[in-house]
Parts: C-alpha cells; structure tokens; sequence
C-alpha cells in the first residue's frame, strides 16, 4: 500500500497517520523524493482503506498487489517523464535515441561523435569513462578527466550525456558532469550504488542484470526511488542464456512486459543485447516495434579501431542509417 | 563442399567424380531431391576445386565452411522460395500470416475460422489436429477425422493448411490433407521424422527446439534436405531460460541470424514465445522487424473457451488489428 | 485421486464406482498394468473420500495433489524395485552400476567390454546401435544386427542390456533383444514414443531433456505408467545452461529431489553429465552421495579410437578404478 | 607470462627485465603481495623465454596459455594454503567447515550458534551482518554493531569469523573484526569491490555469480590476485538455470573443474545451492566427494524463526548429524 501525503502535512497529522497504518499491522517506510511524501506499507492484513484516505493530510492512497510498490503502474497509472534540462525528455511520444563509442577515448573521438550527433539531432551522447572489464589487465577508461573534458564539449553542443557509474564513491565526484547515470548490468543489484543514486537528483538508467529477472529489475529500481529519486529508467540489454550464436539474448519480450508493470520509461540496448554488428539495425527496429521508449547503441568513426566493443559498433554511416530508419518506425507505431 | 551435378549426368561421368572426390580424401553423401542431385562430402584436406569443378557433368561445385552444409547461405545465395500451389508461396517479399486454433475444435471453429481468415486475405490457416501433450490425461487433438474435414473446407475456401506431424506413421495419412507439415518443438531433434519428412515434396516448418540452439535448428533442416526434400521454413518460437514472466523467451536475435545463415524463410511464433495475449501483437510487429518472413500466431472466436493455450489466443478483432498492423510494417520494412 | 481396484472386481461394481467419481466431478483414466488396475482421476471437487473407498470392488484411494499422478510417491510410498530377470534388480539398497561403449562398434569391442564387466561383477552393459546426432552424416549405428551379436553374447555372459531405442517402429523388434529400453534427452518429450513403450512390460530407463524440467521427466514417466508399464526408471543426464566448461551441467540437485518426489529409481549418468573424462569418477562419486540408485557410465578399450564420445569415456584401468570407488561410496553411505 | 622476481631485485635489474619484456612485444603489469613481486606479461609473440629466464633478478617465469594468469594451476602447481592464523588454514587435506546463520540476529543466537560449533569441532561460524536484499523494504543486518559483539564472542571461543562485505567503504572498518571476507554473488563482479580487496591481508572468498561462468570467478580471483592479496578461496553457491523445483541449480560440475585449474582452494555452499532444508545434507555430502575442500551451510537453533533464510537452514540436530556424515565422507575420499 502506499499513502502519498499532501505537501504541507502537520507533525501531528502525520502521526496520526503512522498510527493508524500501525494500528492495523503494516510495516511503514517514509520515502521522500523531489517530487513527493509517501508512505511505503508493507503488510497483508485486510482494512478498509478508506480509513486512511479519509483521514487528514492524505492526498491519495493505492493498494498495491506487486512486491515491488513504488515503481508499479498500479498505483501511478500516468507514466513518467524524464526531464533532462534544457527541454531534454525521456517519456512516451518522444523517442530517445542515445549513441556514441563504448569508450570515451579522447578530444577527437569526442568531438568527432559530438558533431555526427548534432547533424542528426540527437539529443543523448553515451560513454564509458569507468569500464567494468573482466581481466583485471584491459583497459579500464578515462576516468574523471576524460569526463570533464567530454563534458565540456558535451555542454557547447548542448548534448545530454549518459554514463556508467561504477561505485558509491564516483557519485558525487561525476555529478556535475553527468546528465544520466548508467547503472551497468554487473551492478544490476549493488544495493549500495542503488542507495547511494536515490539521494542525488539526476537522471538513473538502470541496465536489467546478466541474469536478472525483469522482477529483479524492478526492485533495483523500487531501491533508487526509495531511496528518494524518481527520475528513473530502465533498459534491457540482453540476459545471458545457453544461445552462444549472439553475444547475449537480447529479451525483448521484456519491453512490452516492463511497460505493462511499471510506470517508468525503457530503454533498449541492442549492441550488447546481440552483440553483432550487421544485426544492430534490425533489433533496433524490433525494439521500437516491441514499445522501447528509446535505443541506446554504440557507434565510432572507425569501429575496427574502437579501443572496447568494436564488434557491435556502427560506422557513422550505419548510424544515419539506423537513426533514419528508427524514426520512420517510431512514426508509423505513433499512427496506430 | 557441395557438388552439384547436372540433370543428365551419364553412370561414368558420376563414378569419375566420385573417384576424383575419394582421391582427395572426402566423405561423400549422395542427395537427390526433386530439384536437383548433389554430392555432400565432408572432409578437411585442402585441394584445388577446380580439379572437380572442370570435370564433366558437373554444374556447380561450392566450398562450405559450416558444419551444416545443403541449407547454408554460403553456397546457395538465392533465397528458397516454397510454392504451396495455387500461386500461394512462403519467400522473401511475400509476408506469410499463418493463423487459427491451436487445436481444430469441430466443424463450427473451422468453418467461423475460414470465414475470417478468406476476409481478411489471409491464405494459410493453423491448428493441431495431434497435440503434445505434457500430461498424458489432457485432450490430445480430433486426429485424422478432424483434418479431413478441416481439409476439405479449407480446400473449398483456398486456404492452405499448416499441422503438426508428431510422428513417422503420421506421415503418409496424413499427406493428401496438408500443406504444409509442421514439426513441434519437442520433435525438433526427432531425427526418424525428419528423415521421413525428406522422403515427401511437401513443405516442412521445423520449429526450434524448446532449448534448441539455432545451429542445431539447422541441422535438423539438414536431415530433411539431405532426404530429399528441399521444401524448408524454419520457425523461432522461444527458448526456455530463467525468465518466468514470459511463457518462453522468443528469441528474436534468431530472426537476423538465421536469415544470414541460410536460405530458407524464418517464421516468427510470438503466440508460443511470449505467451501473453496482450503481448502478442507487440512481439508480432517485432518480428516483422527483425526480418522475418511470415508470422503464425494463435486466435479464436473466444480464446476463454478455447480447448488449449486460450491465454495466448487472440480474439477475432485482435487478430483484425494485428493483421492490419503487421502489413503496414511489413510495408515500411519494405520501404527501407 | 487414484483408484486402485481389486483384480477381480466386477464390472456391475466397477460402473457403480465410475458412476461414483463421475458424480463428484471427476474425469477418469484407467490405467491397466502388469501389477495393478487403476482409476486415475483429475478434477478439483472436495467431498469425502471415504465415500468412495467403502465401494465394493475398491482396494485403496488415494488423493495426489502433484499434477502428476501415478508416478508420485504421495500414493505409493513403498519404492519400485525394478525385476531385471535372473535375480538382478533395480532398486534401493541395490546399486546398479551401467557401462560399456557409447556405441556398439563390432564383435571385439562387445566381448572385450563383456570380459571386463564380468570380471568386475557388474550385471548391465550400456552400448547403442541407433544413436541420434545432430548432423546427418555422422554415424548412426550398427541397428539390429548389432544388436543381435550383443544380445548372444551378453546373455551367455549372463549381462543385462541397457540401449537406446529411437522410435516407435523399433520397439517390437528389439523386444526379444533388449532389458532396458533407453528413451534418449532428445525423444524425452516424444509422446507417442512413450505411449507405445506402456504396452511392452520390459523395463524404461528416461533420460531428463536436455532443458528438461524434474516435473517434465516425471510426466514422461507418467506417459509410459499410465500406457500400462510400471518399470520405469529416471535417469539425471545433465541440462543445457550457459556454462561451457562442461558438455552439460549435470544436475546432481535433480537426484534428492526425484527421489522425494516419486517411487521410481533414480540413475545418474555423469559421462554425459560433465562430458570431461578425468572429471567423470568425481561426479560419480557426488551421484552417489546425491543419493542415485545406480550410475550408467561410458568405457572404451581404447577411448581416443572410440567411434564416438571418446572425450567422455573411460579406459578399462580408470573404470575399474571408479567401480571399486563407488562401492566403497555406496556401503558408507548405506551405513548412514 | 608470469615473471617472478627474486625478493632482492636491484631496480637496475628490474629495468632491463622490463626493457627486454617490452622489447619482445608484452604488456606488463607489476603485482606485489604479501608474498611475492610478479610481473604478468600480457601478450601473444613467440620467443624464447629462456632469454627472460636467464636474466639477473628472475626466480622464475611460467608461460601461462590461459586468459586469466595468476590464479592459473598452470604457473603455481602447488595448491595454495590460506593461514587464518592460530594454526586454522583452508586447505586441501584439511576439510573447512564453515556454519552458522544467514544473518547475525543478536547475543543469545550469537552464543547458541558457537557452543554448537565449538562442540561440533567447527572452527569456522559464518552469518551476514550485511545482508543484500532484493527488495528496499527488508532487513538489512545487524551491521558494525553485530559484528563487533559477534567479533568478541568468537575471539574468546577461538571461532573465525566469515561474513559478507558490500562495498569498498566497508572493507577498512570490518578490518579488524573478521576473519574471511565473503563477496557475495551479486557482487561477484563489482571490480572495485575487488580491486580495494587486493589491499588488504586477510582472506577473501568469491562466491560464483547468479549466473557467473567459471571462467568469470576465475578472474574475479585475478582481480584479488593482481590488487596485491593471494589469500584466495573460490566458492561455488549455485546458478540460476530454467528449473524451478530447487532455488537455484548448484553446480557441482564446477568443483572438479576449478581444481582443475587454479591452485586456489574450492568450497561448496549447498544452502544456497539446492534451497531446500530436508536436501542440503545429501548435496553437502556430494559436494565433498566432488573433491570440495569445504562446505558453507546455515544453521540456526529454530530455522522456523529466522531472520532470513529459513526454509534452506538446517537445526541443530541436523547440523550434527551433516557435520559427522561429512567427516566420514571426507576420510573415505583421503583414503581413495
């Protein structure tokens, strides 16, 4: 169950309330977000609702069948924008493409991506400046200098910028320089990380965990919004199955099923999803058709000499291609 | 390598190139199918294939490098188109929608279905008259009576009929009375019936197995070919992996995959993949795509009352809809 | 619910029993075997059970909350002891042990794996003359003539048979040959396969598919108990998942828990399981400790010449090895 | 390639290592630990390595064909013996038994678990003061509070302490209450977490990934390894696989494969692994015969009124009797 409270609740109506919901056997979690005061309740015990939504100081109250509560659509049936700045969103009707190298590779690469992007007008620039890599001996990223500096030619392009966070210590460091912060798929379930995303106010993409199930996803964002942020997304970016012909399987049975549960937008990550570059284009498509409220892949100007993924980059080329093509798709699942 | 033979290749030309290709150190497999006569030979050593190829009666010689070898891409470039009479035919360009029961339930479902289906311009019509049942106590499909009459009102409505054959003894009853055989998932790797599939010229759709991966999906089309029958579509219907939200996971990285692998035509199941009825029309369009060639998908005049899977099944105004929706995409998918 | 009938009841008391269960809204199956005559009965109705086992004509009811039925243990507690003929049998308390060649290569092959098994004082010899692979240009078998020599000199050497029959077609004419028919990971699901395996009253060995699930194999066996066959025996084989380390992930969890679940024996077979050959005796052992009833395990004079699965299979010294082994497992864990 | 650098070694002597290193085409990165000072030499030409093994300063080089280098057997066939100090060690030939509860719950469960185990024999107690939850709104652990009080009571009874760390901000304070460091399986790739691992010199356990590959715990450990600590043990707790009927699917393939490969010590977690009370004994005495050089299980005075945890949580009685049938089990497999 969750009680939203009104604004400007007294100390004394709120206590009232707590004792109420109390009084007929719930668990109580205060979550307060930029945008709002709710009461998280956990319990099973049969009340009549109305009498908490009668008393004073409540602006709403919604019984909630998932496990998960805040994230689910049962209780917030208008779904979530995500306001970037500067006119920037993520929500249905405003299809969000997000691309660029795996890694942040220095001023040209940068700026190389930076101007393809604006020709195309795309709004989101993704990178990795923080790689989470298997071998302790790969390259691991630029690292906070690379950051500031793609922040600021970012900035002077009026892009938005999409990023991995790796760890609790990174949050407050990269703030000022990230629009969206990445929670990779290794880190799905760092509840920590996820703790530490709920008390900044920026934009959090959470990518659905290797093996995680789509429930599993929706509790690691229930973790960020309880923690205080709504701004939150959510992105399917391939699970790992018995299939060795792709990369990973990239689940789009996950798009319509997410958007059927939960409020919030989701993304699609095809790169990594099938991990084979020549096939990029066509899940893509398929994301859009499946509902996606927004791809995300990775392109370079040279892929065979990208220093990470290369084998499921685009060239700019294949890039106009697919942002041409996605638009068009987009624009005929609009008319239906 | 495949070895292509010319029609009228005399005895003594054949047993030169046999010679010639046991001299080299391969294995041969002969396969005659209605359209042609080639030589199969398996080995490794190195060899000009000129050699061979300048050799009398012989039209074509081409070196493989896949395990599987008839349906592969790479010495057979042009796409496998499936004449099902009548001017009716499975190939790319020529969208296929396969719809009906699950299991043909009497005259009344047969006879609503064809009207539908003859409305909106569909040509093939689905529906089991042998189901796999898990449970040996659950309803096990009408059997021959059922297709003969569902045979004759499709015949009469010029509408092509698609049923699962579960077994070799299946297989000649039931030939006068299909179009087209289909081999479920669990018979995916029942090598008996795919080798007695490749003795009949009409067409087979292979499903893939519930844990099939897409080159064992290829193999088993490679029994049939190398029986003798060229006449293949291949079928992506959802993998099993940890996932429950979803009935199966369709898996449709396999659509770009296969269709890069071979020539044969994939068909997409969405019914059988997700599982969710409210889902199947975002997972059809999907699959559109993802390049697949044909969609078959489940409806009913009231899934509720349905003998099986009534929890996938679409009603008539869904299926209207997603009809309507699928050649639109198919449209633009063609546009591109 | 289950039903169990006196052998002699008469049929004016076996209608007024059907009369009974159909009243209570029940669907009923009979189920004849060699051992018993059964009414198995799915439905949902509450009403007194009692009602029914105070008919005439009634030996015992029970209800059976698993979907499965005849092969749980919550009607039969008293575990199945397999009759193999000549004082062999397959049973708690009397741990079987299966090897021999994976496939049956010619007379030197069967009398050197013969000599050994004799001499070690193991009663089952494993071997297959049809064997289903993924491509169709592998080798397939010796068949029956294969399985003619064997069975000669198997039976004067005293061995019982263990091989894999394929299809419905074989089973009649391997019956005078056979002691246990195998059903393959493949053909777990092949229905009518099972169906025709109920009318024979030699013994089944089921192999769990390949992404089988525990609940899958114990309606396979249902298949054949309620098609009139009560010798059945599970057989753990190892499922596909992501890892590649190992051929399959034999999963030894699958053996406690189908033994807490039915009545049946439960058999391991770890050459297919883990697929490694030095790693075979470890798994063995854990099968063992798991709680099988047997293990079934490959061997070859000379495993790098092995017509197939030579990666898997032991040579005699390391088989000889493993039994002594897996003895000595056995009476420690009997002394629990 | 790894170069293991005498104690001494003058920086001259280092430099002309490196030079020549470089000079033959590999990447190297220096690895220091408590116990030695390791070059490990990525890269792929062909020379002799005679020339690097001749030179001054060098104790040892081993070309190492694996990807992951230092956790390799094939460098360091000696298997690797972790000192918790007080003469307790992990160890081949010195089975570890680790129990305790899922979570620490408070003095009385502290004290009741250690009477146990010290009367057990048991030298290792296990439980969670931070505990990862997938969902926002359950307990968390008793944190630093509860493991200061568990570190007390422990010392005096002479218990190592093995519990889970979750972030890099935890690893300094925990420092000097516990024994063994366990990352958990969500965290089996949080590489931070790792890295800030390599700097401390107590003994950390990785436990396998939800749905890690082997390989991926391998260089999970690298990561430890090539931060500078070698106190490594690698656990196995079970993946995640389509079958539903046990928690998760322990895998006890990975045993003998792991020992296979690295020189750390393996241990098996069947609490975990299967997830079901009445199953653990028989996976626990599996796992032994797998050639486990330690079982991790959950105990608890009333498994009914656990924290967490409690359907997989053995009694006290069980306990016993599980840790008497292990030591059995063990002294068979010593004798072998």
């Amino acid at each position: 169950m969750i009680v939203q409270l009104v604004e400007n609740i007294s100390a004394s109506q709120k206590q009232s309330v707590l004792n109420k919901i109390e009084s007929v056997g719930y668990k109580t979690t205060e979550v307060k977000t930029q945008k709002g005061d709710y009461l998280v309740c956990i319990g099973k015990s049969d009340f009549d609702i109305r009498e908490i939504g009668n008393m004073d100081g409540i602006q709403d109250v919604h019984v909630v069948s998932d496990s998960y509560q805040l994230v689910s659509k049962k209780w917030k049936a208008e779904r979530t924008s995500i306001d970037c700045g500067d006119g920037v969103f993520i929500k249905e009707g405003d299809f969000a493409i997000m691309a660029g190298p795996c890694s942040i590779e220095g001023e040209d690469n940068i700026k190389r991506t930076i101007d393809f992007l604006v020709k195309q007008g795309v709004k989101f620039m993704r990178g990795g400046v923080y790689k989470p890599r298997s071998s302790p001996y790969s390259f691991r990223g630029m690292g906070m200098d690379g950051l500031k500096l793609w922040y600021k030619l970012a900035r002077e392009a009026g892009l938005k910028i999409v990023t991995e966070v790796m760890q609790v210590s990174q949050v407050e460091p990269m703030y000022d320089y990230v629009d969206i912060y990445q929670v990779g798929a290794r880190n799905s379930q760092n509840f920590n990380l996820l703790d530490e995303l709920g008390k900044v106010d920026k934009a959090v993409m959470i990518k659905r965990g290797i093996s995680g199930t789509i429930e599993e996803l929706l509790f690691s964002a229930e973790y960020v919004f309880a923690g205080g942020n709504e701004n939150l997304i959510l992105c399917e970016r391939g699970i790992r199955t018995f299939e060795n012909a792709s990369r990973n399987t990239l689940d789009l049975n996950a798009i319509p099923i997410l958007k059927d549960k939960t409020h919030l937008p989701v993304v699609a990550d095809p790169s990594h999803g099938i991990g084979i570059r020549k096939h990029v284009e066509a899940m893509s498509l398929a994301s859009v058709m499946a509902g996606a409220d927004g791809v995300i892949f990775e392109m370079h100007e040279q892929p065979e000499k990208a220093f990470s993924d290369g084998q499921q980059t685009l060239n700019e080329a294949e890039a106009a291609s697919l942002i041409d093509k996605m638009r068009k798709t987009v624009a005929l699942r609009e008319s239906f």
